[in-house]
């Protein structure tokens, strides 16, 4: 939703607000920077999370700081990014990125629901490593006792998105250096077996 | 260093505070995200960096308003994170990450040196792309009075680093799931030349 503060002050051209710009970002995305203020302190930090339809879902300790200072309800900015490539121009100053990123500002709401608490763990386990939930033991209820389940709305989340190759100013097209784009990628590598899993086969999903 | 607000409330043993282990994640890292508040409300900017010994510097348009809100010098938050990992262990509860990630609490200078503004921006290049700067043209003088460099001090930084296999619950060890690491790296891809230089050969720093 384009509100005063989802408008981008530089380059507004490349904000959407759009759920189909939107949410495959967030799905694609592992990891966000949720930032919070205390006192007029900034303070960030990343985590896992998990979309669901226009709802986002982290999880973290009882105990642990930053989920306390948060689960109130006070305001959050959640940072998402991908990195898609380097644009190399002409000139130093025309050097971008290509990225796609998001930005929600929320409020969190502490899930209750035990039904939706083991939901959000499921799917924040899924977005990391689709089809894993389903292959592990259920949840014991110690585990679940330590553990909030935030969610935020995502009504207030924009989108902004690079993409192409530099924008060369004209008196410089003809320089000698090479520009165009350099393509960045996160891959995953073979699974490496813990010392409890050496004798066992790799499920289906993770090959 | 140790204050108390780089000290972790949780997994306080994966914290750090030597050079050692906070350079080389910020060297790697090509990304950050700036969190700052305005009014108690938090912001968020992902953007380019480099680090110079105990400093880091990052560069904006003079007319953005992230730059104009922190360029005072007010509090900020900045956050940098590699992920090496998932990490899938028997239970579910003790999935984890693997990551190299710096927090640092600083507030912003601006440079105002004019030699100190070009090094920063030949630091923010050559970060992203070492051996780029050499090879463009002259800044212009024009250019440089569009761009702001601002340069925070490491003082307050702090790592926090996980590595190795999942730790699960002595009860979980002989259930039948699959556990071990997927390790996820950040690659290059193939340069792919604009328009203005499909005859140009490629530079050896790129290849």
């Amino acid at each position: 939703m384009q509100t005063a503060r989802t408008t981008p002050s530089r380059l507004a051209k490349r904000a959407h607000y759009d759920a189909a710009t939107i949410h495959p970002i967030l799905d694609e995305a592992l990891f966000c920077v949720v930032s919070y203020s205390i006192d007029g302190q900034p303070m960030a930090i990343p985590t896992a999370f998990a979309r669901k339809d226009d709802k986002l879902y982290i999880h973290g300790s009882v105990g642990s700081h930053f989920i306390r200072s948060i689960e109130q309800g006070n305001p959050v900015c959640i940072s998402v990014m991908l990195t898609d490539g380097l644009v190399l121009a002409k000139s130093a100053f025309h050097h971008s990125v290509n990225y796609r990123s998001v930005t929600i500002f929320a409020n969190a709401q502490k899930v209750t629901d035990e039904t939706e608490r083991l939901e959000a763990l499921a799917l924040i386990t899924d977005h990391l490593i689709p089809g894993r939930w389903d292959d592990l033991r259920p949840t014991t209820a110690s585990e679940m006792r330590k553990t909030t389940v935030l969610v935020f709305s995502l009504a207030e989340a924009s989108a902004k998105v690079r993409a192409g190759g530099p924008n060369d100013e004209p008196e410089d097209e003809d320089l000698p250096t090479w520009a165009g784009v350099i393509p960045m990628q996160t891959v995953r590598l073979a699974p490496a077996p813990a010392e409890n899993s050496l004798k066992t086969p790799l499920p289906t999903y993770l090959s």
